[in-house]
């Protein structure tokens, strides 16, 4: 099992304060360092779904082109949606979308990466889910029953805490 | 039988022209109609980190209060994540997180109401993703192995389409 | 006294559902009419200072040209700041800011007019709050003391809640 | 003495260059310090108002934890709101809100910190405006005669031109 | 010459009151009507440049693809961009980047449709000017010389003031 | 002529990955670096718009001052509008709006500085694009014939790829 020490413990919640009122925490102490994280997440639909997707996008690539642009600038919104999250000039971000004959469906991941006080994990997850939920709204006319599942952290890299790697 | 007939004649994607660009469908021919739809989703997590939660937001409920608020705002932000999506003056969002020891985790379900000319899927399955983000971020020094999952559409109702209500 | 009725019943807080929980309230059984909201609001300074403002605006008009863009644009951004705004289109927003001698400082005003399901009061009051802000952050290297004061609605009129006059 | 040497000089606006122009002044030859600002304000209501707000708060706590969140989320769009405010990386904001019968109505109090090269009282203000203007709206079913109220700095730290302590 | 009265006629200036002031024009007492506009604009570069976009592009479509999304996206934003437009709820944008050897460069061309009370003249402009930008900010690596030029109404139809058609 | 050698080796687009599908570039392993970039524009009308614009805008400045403001605002929400654009926290935005009776017209010019690890040429471009399209929309009653013309990068300073300055 691979789980860091981080979630074993199981630390208060440091988005709450000894009262329970939600704040912002303060990283101003914490160190400048370089971040990156990782997040996968699926798009399950009808077989016949993907099929049209890929036939439709061969030539022109924008759905999945589409799908990419969005989760990359909702990355840059991440702080705007998540209450709670830092500001953070991101320096990296890159959103792949993979077609998964098995699943059937889209597999997605997004990297972020940045010199920063705080990690970007949220930033990361953000990415996966408009980049999902994209893919919804250009495809929904073929069928509203796909299904945006398995979002989730698969590493992060510096900070205090120390890295993870999410267990296979 | 629970599909409607438009999944199943797979027409074509429209927010793809002809030549396969993506451009925003325009529907200022439609009629403005009451369209309402109901998204569903889920976060899975440690039964400890959902102990945790319970616990710690007893007194003050801030951490599901905050992931409410965030799906809330984030609906009124769907026509800024999702490129092709019509901009909509919302007029109600509702978002409900219920704990469930069996996941064990969270179940979330929004519904979004409005009189339009389109329909608001992707408000309401927007509001499910970012209140599940806005759960992870507040629990994740707890554990970063929670995921994100299910997230699908419930039920619409409105519009020339049809509605819709999902299989079980 | 005259605090219309509305004050007087205390009826239960819209924005709370029987379980307590924030939510926006659904609108769309509402008739569309035309609203408007008086918003008023101050700011205080030393006599110095608005004689700095007046001479220094005086030839280009810019601290108050922008503290009155300022308050206009917020106006629009509204649903985005308060987390239970309907977004509305609106229709109108106009915010005047006018020397007061006597505070010393400044009387700010702002009214705003839609046709829609819901009024406009949040919008008017965040006009003036964010010109006030725009003015002091204009004069805060001649005086950090400045005070942003007594913002208030003087009137609203349309809707089904009945017109309000602020008493004097 | 309680005003700073700044305050005294009335130096010229640092947001009108020599033509009266708006502008945002230059700050990349600043050095980068940690700043601090600290900002209150308050809301007047009737007791019954009050009264109201503190039974119906009780349980669940989303009033006061909707106006908390506003307010924080708010600083971070503060450069969005304030023409002529750099966008800065908060690394800190903190909003309280407490009942003050005497008023009657809620004491409003905003910190903000970062490491940067301007400082952050716009930020302060802002959070402790919009948390007000949330409160409004969140109550404004029971009375439409609050008043938002003395919006003012208490202190900041950081930066070239020395820290600052309102007077009482 | 195809230039309608309203030109000719050079009335105030809408935008200022009687005081000089700028302010939203109020637009709660004109009809609701199909309104659209249509603009256009040209990018010019070096044929290297634009051998190397339309090479490089040719089987991904990604820098037309982001250059047209991006202005899709802005269209939606101009309300927050251009200060005294007022928001709208798009009915529908589309925008087409063409090449052009003769430029050399492209041609790029957005319409925007909506049934409202004021014109969509700015929203169809502005979905130029940003496409063109991101076209630049999407080749800048392979030339800084690149200029952005001739944006310009072709046409508007719906409203009072009648239509319009843009001299050849 | 003057054009530095990045332009003329003309090397791959920087925002398509090897694959070709857009990215955002990764800069976190860049050099932070004072950056700073001008931009210019015109927006070209017929003489009567020019000198109504100079006739209302004498006394009051309103015209000009939102434009220039609008262009301010514009720069920081540069990565908002451009896909691919790296947040970057301004230190310096101003904005140049000249009257040129032999365009006749307006000449734009936007100065943005910044230290960081990436340049701010999009900063500079969106905020005279911007303010020309504000020039527009306050004077499009007066002339909807007016044209955005020639909007180009004049010089940038700082970073690996070395200075620019535009050829006459």
């Amino acid at each position: 099992m691979n789980q860091n020490s981080a979630e074993k413990s199981l630390p208060n919640l440091t988005h709450l304060e000894a009262t329970g009122q939600a704040h912002m925490v303060d990283v101003s102490a914490k160190a400048a360092t370089v971040r990156t994280a990782i997040a996968l997440g699926q798009i399950q639909m009808q077989p016949e779904t993907l099929a049209a997707i890929e036939a439709g996008n061969a030539p022109k690539g924008d759905v999945l082109g589409t799908a990419r642009l969005a989760g990359i600038m909702a990355a840059k919104q991440t702080a705007h949606l998540i209450p709670l999250c830092h500001p953070l000039p991101l320096q990296k971000v890159d959103v792949q979308i993979t077609p998964n004959p098995d699943l059937p469906g889209y597999d997605i991941r997004a990297e972020v990466r940045l010199k920063a006080e705080t990690g970007v994990e949220m930033e990361a997850l953000t990415a996966v889910s408009v980049a999902a939920l994209t893919l919804y709204d250009m495809a929904k006319a073929l069928e509203k029953s796909m299904k945006i599942t398995n979002i989730r952290l698969l590493s992060k890299t510096g900070g205090k805490s120390g890295d993870y790697l999410a267990a296979q």
